[in-house]
């Protein structure tokens, strides 16, 4: 590798830090771009601010523009492939073709089937590719994006708020509180962050929840995920779900994976499984909860709605078991952080010639 | 408080440190001694280790004599009030006085009521007597005895081993493995500490548990605690429980006051409550919980049997509620220890008059 890659390395974890801007939440993937002169100059910067905004690579078009900087020749560091489609915006691989761009360095190749195809149109125009740099970063700052469109369903993440002996209610059915103010407000903030909340209709009938996200204030967040209520009994007239917040979306089936295809038509990379125990049991007997996030207080019950509902486990040997990957206190509750499933592949998106790999710190580390 | 004083404070640390080379566990505390000359030099040191074995006072005296060291007029700092009863040896207070010591430093006041008034046989035969140094190290040396003898019964660890969702087993009964090994050689570590070990005789029925206290490679550990069944069922004849291990004691009783007030009678200072869920609700109903030791595994069941029986606790205000003093990760699992009761007074023992209070410097911190 030649001392000429080092202004790209440092591009490219610019143009990282450009994507982590963009909303976590969202259809559309978090992406950055740095236009880089062939001298290593930059010329222009870019990321994307979320659906129906530009793109990336045309916001650094456009910052160039404005900059008064001629682009042809240059070089466009893109955290992640341009698109080739013509969605919300038009296709990237285009107008990076159009503005004269000579080189394109890529970080994570896109895992969309409708969106791909930007790096072949690019090479098949002439302009010079390289993949792989710095794909694990790339492939983090995508987020649950990543995973929701390689695998055309929603990252699932579990959340179960339970008293040291796994209950989520007392005998009479009453929940609030169970866990403390910090881990309510824990579980806002994920809320802010994620595309959609399913509960149970049985829970909208107990619980009347609002299924909002607020913050510590109590004041409503900027982005309110999809409210979804799944199974057959009706969502109340006069219920809280039909009040401020997110959209409401009732999806009358007790199929996980009837669920998961509705939302991800509805391009919903992130969805929080709330509660209660039968809809938990349901994802987690479906195979389709990607994480669970626990919040244990120091309480005990001694009675009430247990957690999770039957699972068809008989014994020990079938116990499902999860990987924690992050353990926090939050006041006087802990909050398990676990992933299930197959463990992940840390290259799943690596370059398929190894001599385009090129790795930055970040990924040394 | 003047410069003398200096001796005095470092000698106590001292006598902390010897206290704490005693077992943690047994019917004694653990109590340390420095014998000081008139100009501060270490005369004789002593502490405690074990019952049957002397007292710290009076193994200091030996240590001195031994030392060839003259005690007259010497000053013993002791963590404990000296004894002033004969027990298993004979009372402290006088073999200080038969050795010509001139002054005594103590840090805490004796709370049994049979072996206190040391301090005052000392002062009516023309001792000095200083209380209250270094009083909060004092008190966290005698760690549970402190508690058990105060209070008249021993102090009470629950012992929870979950899944995620509160399971003790799955449904069929089976428990073996739901928490990892290294939660397993913890709950062993401290079955090496106690003094008794409590189960149900319903859970001997089930489970046929051996109740002894191992280390990593299976070996039984030095100390043995004494295996108590609670409850109306018999001991089965071949059960684990009549092998290897501690004394086995079955009292007949569903009444959790009737045990520990056995337990007290022959000196248990520490009582470890096992399981199952029965008693585990038993021991919290009568309010004689002072700690729980929860072992959460990330684990989902679904069913089995839960980690608490019914408390009687209808609704979430009457939820009880713990306060968690260490929240530890071992291997997937998560170790969370609580506190129940009244807060703890941080000077329990603190001295009456404020002239005698010499600080040292663990207080302060």
């Amino acid at each position: 590798m030649d001392q000429a890659d080092e202004p790209l390395r440092r591009a490219m974890a610019r143009a990282l830090e450009l994507a982590a801007r963009g909303p976590a939440h969202g259809p559309n993937p978090r992406v950055g771009c740095v236009l880089l002169s062939a001298d290593g100059r930059t010329l222009g910067e870019g990321w994307h601010r979320g659906a129906g905004t530009s793109h990336a690579e045309v916001a650094a078009l456009d910052d160039a523009r404005e900059r008064g900087h001629d682009v042809h020749g240059a070089t466009a560091v893109v955290t992640l492939e341009p698109c080739d489609h013509t969605g919300r915006t038009g296709p990237c691989s285009q107008a990076l073709i159009a503005a004269g761009v000579a080189r394109v360095a890529i970080a994570v190749e896109d895992p969309n089937p409708v969106a791909s195809g930007g790096a072949a149109r690019l090479r098949a125009a002439g302009v010079d590719v390289l993949t792989g740099i710095a794909a694990v970063a790339g492939r983090e700052v995508l987020g649950h994006w990543w995973h929701a469109v390689e695998r055309g369903r929603p990252f699932v993440t579990l959340k179960l708020a339970t008293s040291l002996d796994g209950r989520v209610s007392a005998a009479d059915g009453s929940s609030r509180w169970i866990t403390s103010q910090a881990s309510r407000q824990d579980a806002h903030a994920l809320r802010a962050q994620v595309d959609a909340i399913a509960v149970g209709s049985g829970t909208v009938q107990v619980d009347d929840p609002a299924l909002t996200a607020r913050d510590a204030d109590g004041a409503l967040a900027a982005h309110q995920p999809l409210r979804v209520v799944v199974g057959r009994r009706p969502v109340p007239a006069n219920g809280r779900l039909r009040g401020e917040g997110g959209e409401l979306v009732h999806v009358p089936t007790h199929d996980p994976h009837e669920v998961l295809a509705v939302l991800h038509e509805r391009e919903v990379r992130h969805l929080l499984v709330e509660g209660g125990p039968t809809l938990a049991a349901a994802f987690l007997r479906a195979g389709v909860v990607d994480e669970v996030r626990a919040y244990v207080a120091p309480v005990l019950l001694g009675a009430g709605l247990p957690a999770v509902a039957d699972l068809g486990i008989a014994s020990i040997d079938g116990a499902l078991r999860l990987e924690p990957s992050e353990v926090r206190r939050l006041g006087p509750d802990v909050l398990v952080i676990s992933r299930l499933g197959a463990p992940h592949t840390s290259h799943p998106n690596g370059p398929s010639d190894p001599a385009h790999l090129i790795r930055t710190a970040s990924e040394e580390s």
